[in-house]
């Protein structure tokens, strides 16, 4: 079901009792980019890849949000899913104006697989963290309870026959009988406050003035006759419901992602990390800089993750999948040895396979869902267990896979995973090495460097250097002595590299304490030098034994 | 006419031929945000004015230039215009990935306004500045005057079965006799690394193996037959030659612009100055932080500038035009005393005033050309003139306005322009003062407060400062004396507020700064003490004359 702003209060209800009644749920978004500056390297620990993506993607925009819900059927004995492809775009006013950065390549993409632009910015729901729900609240209830106290503005000269002019206008249309509204356009800014300041004294208990703003975003004064002396107070009643009205729709999907997240169901995504990430960081609260309190954090808002890319790059699945991408892994899971669930529904409420709308984050849900029921299925059947229901009564079988979120970047290394709920993978780093080489160098001449010591991973960090990780791990201190007096290159081991790139990471801080502790320095030695010079002058002035060097 | 990547390579040559033919050339541009950040104070000097807008303006995207030439008809004796549309999108590969901020209250009035989000990202010309053209360019050359050297890698055991069932797929297609290309799927970037490597060596004279991306995106690899010994060589070449052209296309829309700038001729905008640093800065050089450098490089890319909105609001127009928003000037200046020009033009090539597409780049420009013939004809008949045909020879009609952009949030106080040409206005700011209040304040307090010092102008900066300008001039003194000794505000004349805040605006460089300097005091210090000391020691030890201190 395609959700959009037309459509979300209606929705609303019906995607409740979805959640309500799913065994599981599964999400998947659409993001306006993926990585901004540095991007992760092949050998960061969990740490550094959630620092990285801190600093790198939490800047682009959640533009798309898919719920799939997977419910049940005692009946059929199978399962049905109820989903919804949500639009999301924070509009300003009432809510937060939001700048946000997009990767060209990332819209070029999404508009190649169909994604509907226009439809996102007129049409997406808007959403906030809750912090700034807090903060809008506030200031709404704040500035309702106040009574208007603008400042009162002297008309300039040049303005004076303007608004006389439309002052005019208005008593015209206010003695005339047959029209109940008139609307003032072709005034800039300043002259709408002036004629809202005008209009509103002169006209007090004839009209009530309020700005409105046209379908094209024009602002133009709207003027209604005021028809007993309690009409503006209901109208000042049903300016201020409205503003309710429009705040509770600013919040709009964040509505949405706390009731997954009060649900505590068991939530799937496929390569799930930056999906957890900005449905945190957009609808919860802004991210913590710290990474055991993000870990924690995490936790506590979504208490049973499932990532598929994971639980697919594991046994006894690895070696039967040759491409974990999710349309890939979808294929290979509906061919032998495993075989897709039969998991449709009503029409409108879900999706089908055949549907084929790759990258529709919803769509992208519900078939990260059969991803998961498949290898759920084929678990279950390698212990001979014959119902597919998924349970969290038989944990066992999903208990390896359950809040680890798959690391893509340096799965292919060993560091395949981050623990929401545990201690995260520490694998060694003593076979890897920081190269710094001549600029003309090509990849070729690495290889030639190492072409001793067995197969290298290489990833470049500039022109001039790269990190370098060896196969075979037992040569780690033989490279390291065999290098150690080149004069073209540099071999630095890994955590050795790391210490000194955190140290020098902020340079002018550096330099600063340098340059105090040399300050400090030459203060002590002044003040060294001073009492000896003083203690030679007062030894001249008098040369006798009455004076006493004291220090 | 409306220009995307599809028909950009045709419509090239006839804006070439527009611009050639034209008296003057009019621009407008849409942009994905206008300022992230603190804005433009209303007592901004140019100067603070442009480097706001460049920290705070240049990393959102233009997205819509619109062009309109406007060319005399000799026989008609009147003007024509031919006026182009387009969609401007700097998709990556072979073009520079592309990192941007969007403003959501911005791309929510665009869609307002019926902006095709869905045309942009998928039809959008491409662009880049001058330095990274040449850096791409010089790469390209590069790549392709260099083999392919890439590294040989080992297949891993576990992909090794994959592999082996695709080169025997490849093997059966080569023996095939109907069937010329075949195509590889469901493969991941490193199994397309890996076979790419064993195709090419196992079948070098048989095969020609390229990547491809599909429409939607996907990356397959293409298999090609291979009929003669030639052929890969023809293969090859027909690759570079494509790489070439799509270079071209990348460069796209930065050939219009440059095209405009050595044209030389005059450039009319409304409201143009975010118009010309988006244009300097994506289609020829990064702006310098530098101001003076930035007025020279303008005025070297484009000689002649023409604001209409400066224009508008100087006499004889200030007082006949009440609002200078371009569709209200307009409306203005197609009534008594004025009229708009006949300006019209072929099917397709141009715009009619009734097109009604405001804040479509196209035709903004084309209204804003309009708006400016009527006001130069309103001069033109003042002086008794009657031909209507904008020249430079009768340069005095037009000279006060012209390498003036107008500096919209400053206009209302004293600093309404830029002079591109020559020295800007640097109105006095004896008048204005900082406030710190209590934060419980409001605006009616900062009144209450200056009640006794006439009208006053009021900026907030945040919660508790704002700047307050006063209309009655002379009381400045007045009022610094007044407020001196106030325990609930700090009044700070504002030529010594600013200083203060550029002292203070990057605490730790000035700190830095200091410290260094202390540092080189107590070195000169220690120095000379030293000296002292060393002359009075000497002195001790050799108590005679033949010791004679130097300094």
């Amino acid at each position: 079901m395609e959700v959009t702003r037309k459509n979300f209060q209606e929705a609303l209800p019906l995607v409740g009792a979805s959640i309500h009644k799913a065994d599981f749920l599964v999400i998947d978004a659409e993001f306006t980019g993926l990585i901004n500056g540095r991007d992760v390297t092949i050998f960061d620990s969990p740490q550094e890849y959630y620092t990285t993506l801190l600093n790198g993607s939490t800047d682009f925009l959640l533009i798309q949000y898919g719920l799939s819900a997977f419910c049940w059927d005692e009946a059929k004995k199978q399962y049905t899913n109820e989903s919804y492809n949500f639009y999301l775009f924070p509009r300003g006013r009432p809510g937060p104006e939001k700048m946000f950065l997009c990767q060209s390549s990332s819209l070029d993409f999404l508009s190649a697989q169909g994604f509907d632009f226009n439809k996102l910015i007129k049409e997406g729901i808007s959403y906030m963290t809750e912090p700034t729900e807090t903060r809008l609240r506030e200031n709404l209830t704040d500035r309702q309870s106040r009574s208007s106290d603008k400042e009162s503005i002297m008309i300039p000269e040049e303005n004076r026959s303007q608004i006389e002019g439309i002052c005019k206008k208005v008593r015209e249309f206010l003695d005339d009988a047959t029209a109940q509204e008139m609307e003032i356009d072709r005034c800039n800014a300043f002259i709408r406050r002036l004629l809202f300041q005008e209009l509103g004294t002169r006209f007090k208990t004839e009209a009530f003035v309020e700005s409105k703003v046209l379908e094209n975003k024009n602002r133009v004064l709207k003027v209604t006759k005021l028809k007993s002396a309690t009409d503006v107070k209901d109208l000042d009643t049903q300016r201020k419901e409205k503003e309710w009205e429009e705040f509770n729709e600013a919040v709009g999907f964040s509505h949405v992602a706390r009731m997954i997240s009060q649900s505590r169901k068991l939530v799937v995504g496929h390569n799930m990390l930056l999906d957890v990430l900005h449905t945190l960081n957009h609808f919860f609260q802004p991210l913590p800089a710290d990474y055991a309190s993000f870990k924690e954090f995490t936790h506590c808002m979504f208490p049973r993750l499932l990532d598929t890319k994971y639980m697919s790059s594991l046994p006894p699945f690895k070696d039967k999948v040759n491409s974990t991408v999710l349309h890939h892994l979808l294929a290979t899971l509906a061919e032998a040895p495993f075989s897709l669930p039969m998991a449709e529904s009503e029409e409108g409420r879900g999706y089908k396979r055949a549907d084929e709308k790759l990258h529709e984050a919803g769509y992208d849900a519900y078939i990260t869902g059969l991803c998961f029921l498949a290898m759920h299925a084929h678990l279950a059947r390698m212990r001979g267990e014959h119902c597919h229901r998924v349970s969290f009564m038989n944990s066992l079988l999903l208990k390896p896979f359950i809040n680890k979120l798959f690391l893509a970047k340096t799965a292919n290394q060993d560091s395949p995973y981050m623990n929401l709920a545990g201690a995260d993978p520490t694998p060694s780093r003593d076979h890897v090495f920081h190269l710094k080489f001549p600029k003309e160098w090509q990849r070729n001449d690495i290889n030639q460097l190492f072409s001793s010591y067995g197969q290298i991973t290489v990833q470049f960090l500039d022109e001039t250097s790269a990190l370098v990780g060896l196969t075979r791990r037992d040569l780690a201190k033989t490279v390291a002595r065999a290098f150690a007096n080149s004069s073209r290159i540099t071999l630095v081991p890994y955590l050795k590299y790391k210490a000194l790139t955190n140290k020098t990471a902020n340079p002018l801080e550096r330099r600063e304490e340098t340059s105090e502790k040399f300050a400090k320095l030459c203060v002590v030695l002044t003040i060294v030098i001073l009492s000896v010079f003083i203690y030679q002058v007062l030894k001249l002035l008098f040369p006798d034994d009455t004076v006493t060097a004291e220090y």
